[in-house]
């Protein structure tokens, strides 16, 4: 096994932790919480997404959240960015970098945005070429990487396929999805050495879900494969929320526990990120419960 | 990393599964919940333990089951023998493997044996020779072999000085245990490979907790490591009984479904399992809750 010195830990909480509950987060109290995030040392934060905010109504400040955040020197605020209205929002920001998304299996790519993955591309790797050219960073994020809760696991081919146009058209970074928690180590090591192997110049990250309790073993598998940058949420938030409690994103403290205590280094305070387990679902509790707008 | 054709899995629910808890399962109810281990597939089964009962009041019927088990073609029942006392017993009874034990750890040894890992080491490696003499089997079972409660991370070179005096005493098989949930899969790792480096020709173990949520990690890390042998227990009991609802040992169902997710074969029946899963529970919600004796 591999035991690396350093591993990058990326925060999403603001994003996929809050983007599915039925509260709204007052946007004073996320920058807040950024800050405590970067308190904690993250360098990297996914903050937000400029989808519509009729579709997605705890993301509504994505404008007013890009105008405010602290500049810091090395902290790097990414944004979702799901289609030329959002790009054009996303531009009008202070946001770092831009999160391209779209799903490996058609299925889900049809149920979450309502077109095939072969449309979602073409869109995607267009965004993409503005987005550089603009001067911002892109990454392309595969959802669905591994398994698709609609056609089942997904065949490696398709995720490369996905993966080469978006190293085609530019992309800066690649993330694997393991959208619904369903992968397994092997998957998790197979597929993303294959993808690092491909495209060796490429950074790939990998966003796991804990649905399963397979979080800390596929950490560990993704690590084997060479993956050196993983997304998290502090408290495990982003869980369905039709079914309440069960766990979401990998959990920030639970990872980065599991990495220091075989001494691969993350560059982050524990005290802080278990402070953190603690006041995020205090805030959830707290918040505003939104009305449906849709 | 390394996924291998096979790998077996031990039943340890009706002696570290039941071992610490308030009620006393009735030795009916066992021999039938060990027909129902043996309809899922397992072959390898570790009963009880030859304690005095005044002691562990829930194995009070060791030598009962002895007589009492079903002798089912290729399937092995093991038991543990704490002493001379114990091993007396154990050889008027019909259990195929005698599981000698003790902590790596001296801090941990003396608090569960009052002895210190040497002059335990002295005891055991003596009731090894006899246990193989009389022409049964032999497992040495190494407690803290990687944490303890008491003096925290056990260096390797006291796991392996133990395991060197029990291989030189003759043990058929060797058992690393995290007592306590607490060991990292690098740890696990690095023992285990170093272990059967050094021991080539004994069949390693490794008796697992998911205390910490670092269960499937850990299987996963052992096999890396060229383990084939893992315990577990149904329903993941054997939690610590100070702490209701904590895990215990790890889970039949999920190590097997993580297995042969992974095309893994363990041999077992993952629908038997999950009706383990519902009805070890039941049983001890069940079953008469023990009078202290002591």
């Amino acid at each position: 096994m591999i035991f690396p010195e350093q591993v990058t830990i990326r925060d999403v909480t603001l994003r996929d932790g809050l983007q599915n509950e039925s509260v709204f987060v007052e946007t004073e109290q996320k920058i807040e919480k950024v800050k405590e995030i970067i308190a904690a040392g993250f360098k990297r934060i996914e903050v937000t997404s400029f989808v519509h905010p009729k579709w997605v109504p705890t993301m509504q400040d994505a404008d007013e959240l890009g105008q405010r955040l602290p500049i810091i020197l090395g902290v790097e605020y990414e944004a979702l960015v799901p289609n030329k209205r959002g790009l054009d929002r996303f531009l009008q920001s202070n946001f770092h970098s831009a999160v391209l998304f779209l799903s490996a299996s058609t299925a889900h790519n049809q149920a979450n945005v309502n077109k095939s993955t072969e449309e979602s591309l073409e869109e995607v790797t267009e965004l993409i070429a503005i987005t550089n050219k603009e001067g911002r960073k892109t990454v392309g994020a595969i959802s669905t990487a591994f398994v698709c809760p609609f056609s089942g696991e997904v065949p490696y081919e398709e995720v490369e396929k996905v993966a080469e146009a978006l190293v085609n058209s530019g992309v800066n970074e690649l993330g694997l999805g393991d959208t619904i928690g369903k992968a397994t180590p092997r998957q998790i090591y197979e597929y993303s050495s294959r993808i690092l192997e491909k495209f060796p110049d490429v950074p790939l990250s990998l966003h796991l879900h804990d649905t399963y309790g397979y979080g800390l073993a596929n950490v560990m598998a993704g690590i084997q494969a060479g993956v050196r940058l993983f997304d998290v949420a502090q408290a495990g938030l982003g869980g369905c929320p039709y079914a309440p409690g069960s766990p979401g994103n990998i959990q920030a403290s639970k990872v980065v526990q599991l990495l220091e205590k075989q001494n691969i280094n993350t560059g982050l305070d524990i005290d802080q990120i278990l402070k953190l387990d603690i006041e995020f679902p205090k805030l959830l509790g707290s918040s505003k419960v939104l009305t449906k707008t849709v």
